[in-house]
């Protein structure tokens, strides 16, 4: 029997071991893709205790203790943090198998220094433990990214965003690591929402432009990259439900345009199509400006009505969406590629059995692209566990090339959630290693160095120009 | 190399086989819901032959033995005993990796007595000694169920079912187990059938209402739920092809029953939107009684149209759907918990490849809820197998809290199939014990007893109220 | 450790060892299905170089090429011979995980007695090693045949071809092994495509009819049936994008094709009623002749329109299709059940998230119809690697019948593949190895040696009467 989350966590065999302490354990970390506040990096947050950095926006944990009957009130109620940390210790134990657990360990081990799992009877012990450390200067939130070994950290921006945080940062010599931002348009792309009409007007402003076509729609968001290009923004994000792909005439997208400004939301297909519209004028922007498209899709968000009133976007009432056709996808790629546009491009579905779907689909447009031009974005949201990050990798080893991926990110809303790098890098390190023990390819140490090492740092650096 | 199925049968470490003799083995059973014949019991049936018990409804069995080309004579057909245990007999070694063969030997070992694997050469001898044994006072129906420890049994029940036979168990101190029945009530819903006209004339006379819009066929409904609450009825059961969620007028829907009840079937969409009125209505009045709402849906029958005429239904011919639109169940589940009044809901798909999106939506439900007010079923049907288990029950930890499963049934119509409980249990046992040896969770004598109390009986008996 | 692609690889048990040892290795090859040209083996093709075996119109090799960035120069351009195997061994050491890998290996290791793992370094020597053996009379394609042990070829023909390859051999003395044809007819179903008018017109000119209804295009189908009947064939082969079921008249069929003759392309329904209606006739042709019906779907075909206008089809841009919809291929079925003209099916999806789908429909159709009468074929092009294959074989043995499969095929458009069917066997006998080892199957010796020669030769002997 193992250790419990010892040093060899997750790593079964000699080989293993040794790829993982010569060539994973000390790479800097490149965090691509995260929803961290620059704002908190910039003013190096202190955080009063360890409740308000685990459970004050975490909402996979929320879930989980919802699920196991806790009470609202000691989730995103009222208890004091204290409850809310005494509920989530009472409801750890019950998650065996779950990345929560090993998180959550790897968490108070690394940087805590608290080796025994949590559970009820220790709550308060650690709690108290916790938020002592927490008081220290270098476990402000430059503190946690300096020892983390954080070489870049993209956050998650709307083009209507100032950046003033990346702006300062950028000249501060004492900033932990790169903090650079990420465009993500979707409210300018979300004609059905309530909020476009009122985003389009704050777009207006900004940018001095009356939008009443496509067009100017193009025009501003042109300005905005622009804006985001200044700020050394090198990664868009995408959040659609579905893929897309869907055709409409000017006059008709014009037309939807006007109408979404007085509140006339335009039928699906409509929307669909202003949606493709916009997605491939932005493509085309960020293949000429060397920039990688992110595309998450497949995900139902805000499906508790009740919840949704009480509390909200973001609090752990969203779903995964069942599979997409694939025909949109490779309709939009192909003809951005025709155009000779196409950019760089990593593909998320949150629907983990579309993986050798997209996998193949990726494998069309790859010609003349340079290493790994289209990526299978690494196991995302409801995905990011053992069983699905092994998927993940496993499905690219089989049908793609598993030496070109890109690697990890955290897609987290903590400072604490770096050691997600370290459970993926055990994870590279172990399916590496079985690969090696079982025979199935050879004890090179210097192509194994050069796998390792790519997919935990280098094929990232090298694919974003960081 | 272990032996074929001694002692540790599926327990590969030292840690499962210690889980599972100290705390899983000895268990009473809830086999929450089964498919055999509450009159079986009450009038404490003896078996004529081992070939009555297995081959007399069991279509897994019949599948197996059609594939592997065995004539239909043999199989449904007018064989003797003898000649169809022998079909079986042969049909048996090839069916290596399905559990079958392992079910199969389970009842043999339990039973029977019989250690050595069934085949073609020692056939007759296992057949002679099985209907030998078979004749004993304590292999009759209640015998069995003694013997196997069973706690609780639900049968599967019409709301026109006069429920005698459990009326007379309820009162009978020499009842085997307690024997509840379940609210099934498919044909009240299915106004797309040949059926729905007779099955409405039964329940108005029943009921002694008429039923001519959709408020007086809620009110028979009514009716028999509350005769089913006098009978300690707590569970309800429903097939669906897919998931379902549609809206229509009550003018539309009232004709739409007027229509159906003198042989007019309605379109697809109102027969979806009557479906998805009747099942709301009957969510509502489960919450309202505490009952538990099971969702069987993904299933195709009676596929093969030759067969159907000779043999009907549930005999072999039925296939898994092509996955659901989840917005379809979000809706559904999301209008009920607004109106307060959504029941504990079970969802079993018997599409495995929906598990992930299911989990996911149950995870949006269980606010306030209690222990996993929301379920994953075990696995069904045709992924009642030692990988569909043990899939189903990894991607409850990955995105779920496995800790709150609510565990096996036997989903069952022969009364010989209760060492299916032992199967899941000895599965259960050894991930368990796979987490604790790899070091992924703690050795914690007394939390993982918890743990396996809890998802071998425990969860579901609080669950239930039994 | 195991030594990398040894004697055992793939062979984690003692019991697997002695299996594929045994019962395995020497066994005849049957390839039932594949893409050589019946024209290189009569005329006993000699190989210029490497390259030209391995990369000549591998476009599972040419993917991973651009995956990795190399420029399509080195791929289908105008590089050398030399230039393009050192770029595919450049590729090669990132494949980790890819069948590729190991498909190349045991290629280099069978054919060319090369031992060591091909790399950059490496690669010139190689390539000189394996030139040089190319240029023996052995290894000219008759001479890999022979070496191969392969009793049957089946190749892949269009109604309208020859065969004259096929008669060559047929009385050929010296053919390497049987070399018999199949029948694809796509282009005769696929009336939305630019080739149809001109097929037509090919096949009237061939069998001498007028096709202007389908009653006459079924005609001259039944005319190359015969010729191929009278070559041997036995075995159909048809490839869709999704599976299909639809009606429309007679009247609406023969319009159809008419348009179609002047290039008028009809509908989706109606060509998908046309695509049922030629199927259905050909099935039952089948059936009476007592062919195998092949059905190939899921696949989206040359998804990448600027390189499908560089460098045509099958080039290395297609991709899954998602899932298709079960019910139209049960309704194709039962019909063709009903009217007693069933033939003997083989049905490969190339999504493999359908495999459980697929075996539960198989399922329904196996009456009275003979030993596995209804297959689940092979793992298929992008899931024809080890964790394809063993899923394909876990889902067949836990909802049908592993003992009944037929097993492997290369589909392949080299010579050299044979080594596939040794990586299936391993697979096979590594798999059937740990049910033993781990007491889920007994250790019977006779037993096991039918299983595994069985699914590695015998089965597919049998069912297409070979």
């Amino acid at each position: 029997m193992k250790n419990f989350m010892d040093e060899n966590f997750l790593l079964e065999t000699k080989t293993a071991i040794s790829l993982y302490n010569n060539y994973a354990k000390d790479l800097p970390i490149i965090d691509y893709h995260c929803h961290v506040s620059p704002y908190e990096i910039n003013d190096n947050l202190r955080f009063d205790s360890i409740t308000q950095v685990w459970l004050g926006g975490d909402h996979y944990k929320w879930r989980a203790m919802r699920a196991m009957g806790v009470s609202e009130d000691f989730i995103t109620g009222n208890a004091t943090d204290r409850e809310k940390f005494r509920a989530w210790a009472k409801t750890i134990p019950m998650l065996i198998g779950n990345p929560l657990y090993h998180w959550t360990h790897l968490e108070l081990q690394r940087y805590f220094g608290v080796m025994e799992p949590l559970c009820e009877e220790n709550a308060d012990k650690i709690f108290d433990h916790c938020n002592e450390i927490l008081q220290r200067d270098d476990m402000r939130v430059r503190g946690i990214i300096q020892k983390s070994n954080v070489e870049v950290v993209c956050t998650t921006d709307d083009p209507i965003d100032k950046l003033d945080a990346h702006h300062a940062l950028a000249s501060d010599e004492n900033a932990p690591s790169k903090v650079l931002p990420a465009f993500r348009p979707d409210k300018a792309m979300n004609i059905n929402k309530e909020t476009f009409a009122g985003y389009i007007k704050t777009l207006e402003e900004l940018c001095d432009i009356k939008i009443n076509t496509v067009e100017d729609l193009k025009k501003a968001l042109k300005d905005r990259l622009d804006y985001f290009d200044k700020h050394n923004c090198s990664v868009s994000d995408h959040a659609l439900d579905k893929l897309i792909y869907a055709e409409a005439s000017t006059e008709e997208l014009n037309k939807a345009l006007l109408d979404a400004k007085v509140g006339i939301v335009p039928n699906a297909h409509l929307t669909e199509a202003f949606q493709t519209t916009i997605l491939e004028f932005l493509a085309k922007e960020y293949h000429d400006r060397n920039w990688v498209m992110q595309l998450h899709f497949g995900c139902l968000r805000n499906n508790s009505a009740k919840m949704f009133k009480r509390l909200g976007a973001d609090t752990g009432y969203d779903a995964m969406n069942s599979v997409s056709d694939p025909q949109k996808l490779i309709s939009f790629l192909s003809k951005l590629e025709e155009a000779g546009k196409l950019p760089k491009t990593i593909l998320y579905s949150l629907n983990p059995t579309e993986n050798e779907v997209l996998l193949t689909v990726m494998g069309c447009f790859q010609t003349d692209g340079g290493v790994g031009k289209i990526q299978l974005g690494s196991a995302w949201w409801f995905n990011d566990h053992l069983i699905g990050m092994e998927k993940q990798m496993k499905d690219l080893a089989s049908i793609g090339v598993l030496g070109a991926f890109i690697g990890m990110l955290t897609d987290s809303r903590s400072f604490l959630s770096y050691t997600r790098h370290e459970y993926f890098r055990r994870i590279v390190c172990n399916m590496i290693g079985n690969f090696v023990e079982s025979g199935q390819y050879p004890n090179d140490e210097k192509m194994l160095k050069t796998l390792v090492e790519g997919i935990c740092y280098k094929n990232a650096k090298d694919y974003f120009n960081f």
